[in-house]
């Protein structure tokens, strides 16, 4: 290309920007919202409390363990005998895992969002 | 990590995917449905036209228009004087070569999805 792409924008302040997820058969089923309400689940130690702080239904946010759980070789979210109230949820080591992963596969992004944006200038 | 991410997941076809866009001064005014938009504006020679071809309403291609122009150096569309119908709309020489530069952005996006996607597995 002849021209940046920054010559032909205004001057300000123009930056790449993305999102990203993990498709199962087809479906989203990981991304931002899925880790964040995992974590809380292992923080809180329980599916509604983690909702409660998302601001979201514990109907919504049952729905998504069960996609999570679905995808998952072994449950990423274990809720103990005696139910929500009774016994409480936690989150299994290899859900710790994906997350760990899905947090490095963000850096990575983050890092290909900084050079295409450094790349505009 | 020890394990790989696909082992802790159920066997089947997991992908990483993503969108991406432009900002400008915060706000998003470039991506996918903005670069169709354009397209059709310089196939048709009218923003009604590529609006109604795209199943969308006039007042919101004219709006996605002009936050463009309002981003650009030069305006990416320019409409003759005559007005939509009687005049029509071209778009700049600036608005193909930026096209270019995003379908570019979006094939090296496509390769950071296809590499994560392979070593999920």
């Amino acid at each position: 290309m002849e021209k940046k792409v920054n010559d032909l924008l205004k001057k300000g302040a123009f930056k790449v920007n993305g999102s990203l997820w993990i498709e199962g058969d087809g479906q989203r089923f990981f991304g931002p919202g899925p880790v964040e309400l995992l974590e809380l689940i292992g923080k809180t130690g329980s599916i509604s409390k983690a909702a409660k702080e998302m601001g979201m239904s514990y109907k919504k946010a049952w729905e998504i363990v069960s996609r999570i759980n679905g995808m998952a070789a072994e449950p990423f979210v274990v809720t103990s005998i005696g139910g929500e109230d009774g016994g409480g949820s936690t989150i299994s080591a290899g859900a710790k895992e994906t997350i760990a992963w899905y947090r490095s596969l963000r850096d990575r992004f983050r890092v290909f969002l900084e050079e295409e944006t450094a790349a505009l200038k």
